[in-house]
């Protein structure tokens, strides 16, 4: 017989997939010794029956049967006893936590007997009514599917009545006429009495719960967060202790350090005379923790040495809900805690010089996107506090970065301004696509609804624009183009505001931006060892040099110009994995490209490629120096020709106005025939790429020889150049086989005018869903493939990143289509299957050939663990994201062995 | 040990691999006893030996040495023998026949002693020293490679000196000067004389065939063909036998029917006292065959035994060369013959009456291609033939078709001139992809120069349109713009002319054009039972009967409206494969669709939908009624909105203009501010398909709606309407099951509205990469797929068919980076190896999910086999092309077992 429920004592912490996160650690604080109130839990497998048939599994009846019997008998109580009756909680608790999506119900077991009891039991004829009043308001809104406007109407019908305005002003006799009044509530709307049986109430608690899986905001969370939708949820039934059981009693929630800077000592609030939930609430205020040692110095002394027992045993910084009954403490949940980017390098660190963690598993405690947040620049702190940067409120912190700039209250001002060079936060109460435009035009965005998962934030996070969302203290008035903090502060249209997307904050007036110590560290302005770093630097420097121990995959750069590539270096590329050429066809060479578009005879193109010859040799020189003894990936031309030529409707209509205007337009004429003749419906799938290369004679030889040219110079000039020419946008290997050989013949030709050999490696891009469906075809003449993944998402998915991010990503965000767009993270299913296949495919066909990735998912923390997976060699990103991809690929490394 | 060397004795017509096409048949003729000059084949392997390592494998020589020894015996004379030597022939024989691109060389055998000889046995001392510098010329130019130019100058220098302009005016001793001038060239071109051993021009004979496998142009043939770089070729040599010994010798071709229509009959010519290669070259006329009898009656009844022999043997048509040597009858080759369409299925039909092959057999020896091409309008015989339709000449059917219209000798006027209404023929030299405007305005292209792979013949093809090429007899003089016939007509630019492409034939005025008799027999207007009928349309009738028989897969149609559906009912289809709803958007509902997109409000947005609901359903009546009881998959709205508003660059010039000149432009305006919010620069990546409906509320539930109603209103009118619903451009299953979920509920609500359950099958296409590669997800969620090779070829490639037909295809196809363009034939390696992996994966996760395709693929021969292999249940294709894919899916099923 399938065993489905586990008591408390039963269970530990790494049975999260049966018992879910909660029930696991509240298993696992029973059976270290810490004082959890009685309980047990139903697992998830018995949701997963009951989800697929309708039915409660058989024996679950009877096992949660005996087991209640045998928490009675612990707790020396019974469920609905007249005298001392046994109260329960049934909470959900799934494997990945849903907060907020799930169900609750407290005080199951009460009912107009047992109310009785808990009155006499808790000496508090108020108490008991008020929670007996709770659980029939709880019960029906959660369990029964009551609108529960319904009962927040007859409280304050009452209130009204007795003329008063709080909860505090209501009396035992009330709350006992709110009872009888929610009954009739109950009666009316569902037909059925308030069931009084707590085994009833219990077993519809329990399905409650479990249907509370497949309501539509936890699929569509589930959606969003790409949380599989066949988990089901765990149920914990736990016997009920009180904080609200006067003043020696009161609930708390705590961190073992601080989570905000990651420093030790603990952390965290109390609050006298009340259940978690009020604490949550925030109805009343809470003490600091450290004020409980007046209070209560038993417990507060006993919570500590608990504190520091949990650290100790997760070996990590954790967060816990406590309740003291009448001075008896109460552990009613813990988990490992969540902590600011700063907080998690600093905790990591200090665990591994207490001894508690390796180094190893310390770099599996931070992230890149950690490590990226601490890059991003920031208000200068000392300088934000001041009385000059008034905090007029906070909200959530839901893209990173700090952003300035005048206020607006619409799309249309946000363009307008933006046009004419001033920078605008666009405030909005919310944001939805009509709002997209403003976005793309603002510096940040601030919104006073909304969460993490809002329109706003997923679409400022895709966009790496900073964003507060929620900050529903700022009342903003988007009519009358204003907003109001809630200390009165009035912001009018045009007034500058500063937004902190990494704490959530909003200041008046310009805060000074800084740059991150953490880049400086990594540019080399700070030295780890020197009094100028602190602690976060000299833990983000330990860990740097681990993972570049650990890391198995090489981190290059994408970098187009000596400048780019001397700071990719600096930030500890090691190498250039793809070195754009399309900027040698812009600036001074601009003539010489239209000429070469423009031509009428090959004669003419021949000349105008030769005139670009010397200008693209010395640009090459300059790149191969910076990274000089490096591999440095250059990509052939890849963007179609009529990107270098003016756009059709433009032209379109300065030649159709000249003409009307009887002006003179010829040359304009000229190229707009050229523009008609190259014009693409489609330019992305159009004549680019390797294309340009079959069908431009000479185009490509004329990069090759420019890139063989400058190799010549730099060993010239004692250098150690390492070009590597890779071929764009192959599809079938007879493409890259023709360019292959070209590009091979004129290293051979160039070798030999200059008495030396050019052997240096061709290979090709894998960016088209085709290229790695035959990459062994394709391998056999490639000695590298560097994927392409930008490329390859857009095929992969036929969608081209320009054209549809604004339109329809937010709406497939929202709708959870996606967890995360494809285009910031890798869809592995699509295009990491394809990645998968060209991987093994091409290292049968050529064993030892060099693979790599230059798409900018390079630099993405859960694309890179991917990448080391499949098992590439090395990743390439913007140099802004090497020391992200370093720690990566350093995580992915450990975490594999 | 490996054999290299198989005597004609050893080999048969299953060894092609191995000995490759002419010499496997070489073998076989003689094996059944017909007269074969004796002779080995040295086989592919040695020659893949040869090309991998550059040496000849050990053992051959040794192993050729035996068997000339032994050929030796046989023929009674030596090689290189001053009295009666034994010349031997070496030409290649590869597995696929490569016409013209690899090596022959004739008289080896041949030096100053044995020419000797050779004169004496013929008697004719002329004829020795005329063959013994054929030798080194032939020698010269493909073993030594020495330019052809050098000896033709020798023979032109010689002529001149003697005042004779002939070669048959050249004597004995004029060739034995032309012999020692050759000799000299040799010597001097190569710093060698010229080998005479005997052996030693064997073994490099051998070499230089083997060789010329990786000759250029073979490697492009190759390519272009998709025939496999690495089979080799083998080599045959053979004892020399001579047609131009006399007037009782003589060379000759024929075929053992007709391969013209197909009629039974001997069809060839003869030339007397003649080589073969005079016979290709058409120096002299040859005779009918027939002939052959006065002249030799002992040889003509001999070869009318063989070729009866020979049919029935290989129980087909075949061709042959034979020689007579002095009255001796000699096979040189044979193999099955190529045919034209008509003849194909006359063949085909008559061996089966004559109990020579089954019907099973029948439908393998004709194909699609060939049944298309008899679908074809084509020319009026009756009317072709006369007066008053003068044949101008004839050049290669480059791609079928007729086609009238004025000649127009340049693109630009092409364009102009079809823009104004004219029907024109673009005639040039040859084309290039400067004129790729001009063949897309034209009805059809006739070229000058270039073969059936020419730039003008492979782009004509790829755009479905009648292309004569290379008709070299007529003179086109694009800089005067007129055209000269050989019998001297001159056709100026604007008279008419006909062009036949599927017989190369050009004719001047407007040859009338009839339908097919084959298609009037599809479309019921022919009864094949009845004597309108003649034995084509009979052959095809029976055909057809038996494929219908055979086939598993099912074939629809792809149609849009009622007109087509009955259409392609006619045809033989069996349902709808795709109807697409785009056009249920235009015409008289543009205003309601521009109101839609231009809607301030949801309410406006409603309104819109709402008034072309109605419109909709009875669009979807009618065409459920035309295919009534049959399934009709209907696809939701798939182009982006912006495709039913202007082009932006013209209605941006409206504006400007209207602008520049102060003119009212409001409206234009409004629509342009729309169309600029709409504009993608990449629309086929953009807001289309499922997105639309997941972006666009109502719209898709609209559509749903509609089809519903008129379900509904056609089961009220007693019909049996299959509709079922397709959802285009899934990517992800999260897309389809929200689509779905809606589609589904609205089949209920309008069921429920109606008192019936509307059951109907709602499913996806699958015509983007990713949708294939999570193919198992998506069936969780799909009744059906159906693949939409278009698009999916194109995300696969990466390329718009619209941008770059134009643009590089024609190259592509020039250089053989493909053989066909994937639009017209099924990528198996790229967009195959998607399909079957969704096919599998598919069925895995929904045991019994329909599978079809619904892309133009679907009415292609070679990929219908493909879709069978794998496993389709249907395909579907454009009305025209169902028997084309019922004849091919009933190929394919006979194929497979």
């Amino acid at each position: 017989m399938t065993k489905y429920v586990y008591k408390f004592t039963e269970g530990d912490k790494d049975m999260k997939d049966l018992l879910g996160g909660k029930g696991a650690n509240l298993a696992e604080m029973t059976n270290i010794g810490l004082p959890v109130p009685p309980g047990f839990t139903i697992t998830t497998e018995a949701c997963r029956h009951y989800l697929d048939s309708g039915t409660m599994p058989a024996g679950l009846d009877e096992e949660i049967e005996a087991d209640l019997v045998e928490l009675e008998k612990t707790m020396g109580r019974e469920l609905g006893s007249p005298d001392d009756p046994l109260l329960v909680s049934v909470r959900s608790g799934a494997r990945f936590s849903m907060p907020g999506m799930m169900e609750t119900v407290l005080n199951i077991g009460l009912n107009d007997e047992s109310v009785v009891g808990l009155a006499i039991q808790g000496g508090d004829e108020r108490f008991a009514w008020d929670s007996y009043r709770r659980l029939i308001q709880m019960f029906g809104k959660t369990v029964l599917d009551i609108d529960g406007e319904l009962f927040e109407a007859a409280i304050d019908e009452l209130k009204a009545e007795k003329g008063v305005t709080d909860d505090l002003d209501l009396d035992a006799a009330d709350f006992r006429r709110l009872v009888e009044r929610f009954k009739e509530i109950v009666a009316d709307q569902t037909g059925k009495p308030f069931p009084t049986d707590p085994r009833e109430q219990m077993t519809l608690a329990v399905k409650a719960v479990f249907e509370s899986w497949n309501a539509p905001r936890a699929v569509l969370y589930r959606r969003q967060e790409r949380i599989p939708a066949d988990l089901g949820t765990a149920v914990n039934v736990c016997s009920m202790v009180f904080g609200n059981l006067g003043m020696d009693s009161g609930t708390g929630v705590a961190f073992t350090r601080d989570p905000a800077t990651g420093r030790s000592g603990v952390y965290g609030d109390y609050l006298r005379n009340a259940q978690g939930e009020d604490v949550v609430a925030g109805i009343r205020n809470t003490v600091p923790l450290t004020d409980l040692e007046d209070i209560d110095a038993h417990s507060y002394e006993e919570l500590m040495g608990i504190m520091d027992k949990l650290e100790n045993h997760y070996r990590d910084l954790c967060d816990i809900e406590f309740t003291i009954e009448r001075g008896k403490l109460w552990m009613l949940q813990t988990r490992v805690g969540k902590r600011t980017a700063a907080a998690a390098f600093r905790i990591a660190d200090q665990l591994v010089d207490q001894g508690m963690i390796t180094l190893e598993e310390a770099v599996q405690r931070v992230t890149g996107d950690q490590l990226a947040q601490l890059m991003f620049p920031r208000f200068d702190e000392k300088v934000a506090v001041g009385d000059d940067f008034h905090l007029l409120g906070r909200g959530m912190n839901a893209s990173p970065g700090a952003a300035v700039g005048k206020a607006v209250f619409d799309s249309y001002t946000a363009v307008k301004w933006s046009r004419s060079g001033e920078k605008v936060i666009l405030c909005r109460r919310e944001t939805n696509p009509d709002d997209l435009e403003g976005m793309i035009a603002a510096e940040g965005i601030l919104t006073s609804r909304g969460g993490k998962t809002s329109h706003a934030a997923v679409v400022a996070r895709g966009m790496g624009k900073t964003c507060v969302c929620g900050a529903e203290e700022i009342d903003i008035d988007t009519k009358n183009r204003r907003m109001t903090a809630p200390g009165g502060e009035v912001v009018e249209e045009g007034d500058v505001i500063s937004i902190d997307g990494a704490s959530g904050r909003v200041h008046l007036g310009e805060v000074p931006v800084v740059d991150s110590p953490v880049v400086r560290y990594f540019e080399g302005e700070i030295d780890p060892a020197s009094d100028q770093a602190d602690d976060l630097v000299r833990s983000v420097d330990r860990m740097m040099h681990y993972v570049d121990a650990a890391r198995r995959m090489y981190v290059r750069a994408n970098a187009d110009t000596p400048e780019d590539a001397a700071r990719a270096r600096r930030m500890g590329a090691q190498g250039i994995g793809l070195c754009r050429t399309e900027h040698m066809f812009l600036g001074d060479r601009r003539q010489s490209v239209e000429r070469l578009i423009l031509a009428d005879t090959p004669q003419e193109q021949q000349e105008s490629l030769e005139a670009l010859l010397p200008l693209q040799r010395q640009d090459f020189n300059g790149i191969l120096g910076a990274m000089d003894g490096l591999p440095v990936t250059v990509r052939l031309l890849d963007p179609p020709l009529h990107e270098f030529l003016p756009d059709i409707t433009e032209l379109s209509v300065r030649v159709a106005v000249a003409e009307a205007r009887g002006e003179s337009h010829e040359n304009d004429l000229r190229v707009l025939q050229a523009v008609h003749k190259l014009h693409e419906q489609n330019p992305m799938l159009g004549l680019r790429g390797v294309r340009l290369g079959l069908v431009v004679p000479g185009l490509f030889t004329m990069q090759v020889r420019a890139i063989a040219q400058a190799a010549v110079d730099r060993i010239r000039e004692g250098g150690r150049p390492r070009p590597e020419i890779m071929i764009p946008l192959v599809g079938t290997v007879q493409e890259l086989e023709i360019i292959r050989d070209d590009a091979l013949r004129v290293l051979r030709e160039v070798g030999e005018e200059n008495g030396m050999e050019l052997d240096f490696p061709v290979g090709t891009m894998i960016e088209l869903p085709r290229a790695a469906l035959t990459a062994g075809q394709i391998a056999e003449n490639a000695a590298f493939f560097s994927f392409g993944t930008n490329d390859l998402t857009q095929t992969v998915w036929g969608f081209s990143r320009d054209d549809v991010e604004a339109s329809f990503f937010s709406a497939y965000l929202e709708k959870g289509v996606f967890g995360v767009s494809p285009f910031e993270s890798l869809d592995v299913d699509g295009v990491g299957r394809l990645i998968r296949i060209a991987v093994e495919e091409g290292r049968v066909a050529r064993p030892g050939i060099k693979l790599g990735v230059c798409g900018e998912h390079g630099g993405d923390p859960a694309s890179v663990h991917f990448f080391h997976e499949v098992g590439l060699d090395y990743v390439s990103c913007s140099p802004f994201r090497v020391p992200v991809a370093r720690l990566e690929a350093g995580r992915a490394a450990g975490r594999a062995h």
